[in-house]
């Protein structure tokens, strides 16, 4: 069982902004994520796309900002639990929750603070009977371990950026990689565009297209896939790995099931106050709330994000005061021992 | 008469970052703000020290904050009266507002939103008989333009950053630099301390310490200061310019006389919807307003002036409906012409 002060439902900006706010507060932080990273949406979805409303930052890549949220929150050593996905939630005598996930891990906390975005994002599945049959034997709708496909003969399917990156990437790791689309065009940045094409020339990525797969063949764990080419035959190949990549959708999931009161697929908060929910001790920030006014909007979160810490600490220590320290004044203390501060004044004569 | 879609009044942080959202909404902004330069607190009082709780800025300096929100918004052309304190408001038949400063210039617009932070900046002045006849006249609590000093005799007083760093500064400008100390002992950055150290060694600061101004001379402007040092008679010393600077201090100023509701030197807001005080079309962002759970953090101004602008554009076009986009989607379109986007995916076939 891992316990924590703050659970943290979704690793996207605001959830891990939010360990910053905790840690100040000298609340401890853990983590769970669908997502086989930190970073939700801008790393997954869009990594490598301009954000232009990131107050003073009049440009940033979103997998960049994903990065400096990690380096603003190291010191506060948050805890992780990726690639899996709350599942269900029970709360405790003592008043604390349990989360268990998908894959049977829980956690335990006093705070469950819900940072889901839009979601957990489940991949669009291509229509094959019996797929859910090979998954996680030799069947991945993503890539969380690229060592997984060392040596191996990888058939990927898609024709946008992430079928494009990820058999870029694998032409260093797998023994073969096929990239099959149905159509000739692929969608995505000019110049992963170009590399695909480049190594196709060069015989480092098999390219079958307009095509797709249609069936799966294998006992125990995948063999191999059936082909489906224009003007061809339908055809095996032979495969240790089939990767389809067609995007994923968000899904509020099983949170939708959790009591809390929903409303256009986003959970109601009293934002009057601290974003808590109907569910006291359950709090829902960044874009999976709604309220008046709501705007889905990174920077809003981190607003969400600090004063939903605020009043967790009221909740885990009703009888303390805690009296805000500004972080130029006060510096940061990291939980890792580090010490973070303005560089003092000196009072020195001149003579 | 200055017009514009929403007046700020000040350009702290907040400020600045209202004129970006009011920029995606299409509306024109104007700050007026008593500090000869923008940035607020950030740029006045803690231009060096760092900020850690930016989201995503690890650390960064007061003063390249304000830049970086400078540059932000630079597409947005706002408008800036400077060194002028908002002093009256008037409301008109059409519903719009017409504020007026201390200097008599006036702005008009439907909506003025209060960034005010702790209040405009007052200096903390000496106390010497008689001063307020020599202000504008020889005695300047701040330094708006270094010009003025250009080949004059200058006599600053004060023991702290601001009292160091401008005597550093204006040895480059003015015929001559004289600090005045009532103590031997200055409280600043070890830098700042070591180089008016060195200025005076090599006579390029004339150093009088510990000693203090209790007295002007002049007639119609300020010829010269009366200064008392430890253990000998006072003495005059000739001069251009008295420059003390002792600090200052935020009020909320002429504001509080505005018809708002007050609490605690701050202005009550509905946080609950949109920001706006008792006044419709009068809203307060950022550390000048108060609402239960208020924490008085830049990054909670920034949500605010969010929220605000939506709540703003609805004001001015009632019978608009504005759909969100997301800037990484829609871009960012400036009214200097200049556009930002996001580089367009490529659609390309591969053979």
């Amino acid at each position: 069982m891992i316990t924590t002060d703050i659970l943290i439902i979704g690793a996207g900006p605001t959830g891990l902004f939010t360990v910053f706010e905790a840690g100040l507060l000298k609340l401890r932080c853990h983590l769970i994520d669908a997502l086989p990273q930190a970073g939700g949406q801008c790393s997954e979805i869009y990594p490598k796309k301009p954000i232009y409303d990131i107050p003073a930052y009049p440009e940033i890549l979103a997998g960049d900002l994903t990065d400096k949220l990690l380096e603003q929150i190291k010191q506060f050593e948050p805890g992780f639990t990726l690639g899996e996905r709350a599942e269900t939630i029970e709360k405790q005598e003592d008043g604390s929750f349990v989360v268990t996930t998908n894959k049977g891990t829980q956690h335990k906390a006093p705070i469950v603070a819900i940072a889901g975005g839009l979601g957990s994002f489940e991949p669009r599945k291509p229509p094959i009977p019996q797929i859910e049959k090979f998954e996680d034997k030799g069947v991945e709708y993503m890539i969380r371990e690229p060592e997984l496909y060392r040596d191996k003969d990888v058939v990927i399917s898609g024709g946008g950026d992430s079928a494009l990156d990820w058999s870029i990437f694998l032409t260093d790791v797998a023994k073969s990689v096929t990239l099959i689309h149905r159509r000739n065009e692929f969608r995505g940045a000019l110049d992963s565009v170009e590399k695909v094409q480049e190594l196709k020339n060069s015989g480092k990525i098999n390219l079958i297209t307009p095509a797709e797969v249609v069936d799966i063949v294998g006992e125990s764990k995948l063999t191999g896939v059936v082909v489906k080419q224009k003007d061809k035959e339908n055809f095996i190949l032979e495969a240790d790995h089939f990767i389809p990549l067609f995007g994923l959708s968000p899904k509020l999931g099983p949170i939708a099931n959790w009591g809390l009161e929903i409303e256009k697929n986003a959970i109601k908060v009293n934002n009057a106050l601290d974003y808590q929910t109907n569910i006291p001790g359950i709090y829902a920030i960044g874009d999976v709330n709604t309220y008046p006014g709501k705007l889905k909007l990174i920077l809003c979160g981190f607003h969400e994000a600090t004063l939903m810490c605020q009043s967790a600490y009221q909740r885990i220590f009703p009888n303390k005061k805690y009296v805000m320290k500004y972080t130029t004044v006060g510096g940061v203390d990291g939980f890792d021992g580090t010490r973070k501060e303005a560089p003092k004044a000196v009072i020195k004569s001149i003579d």
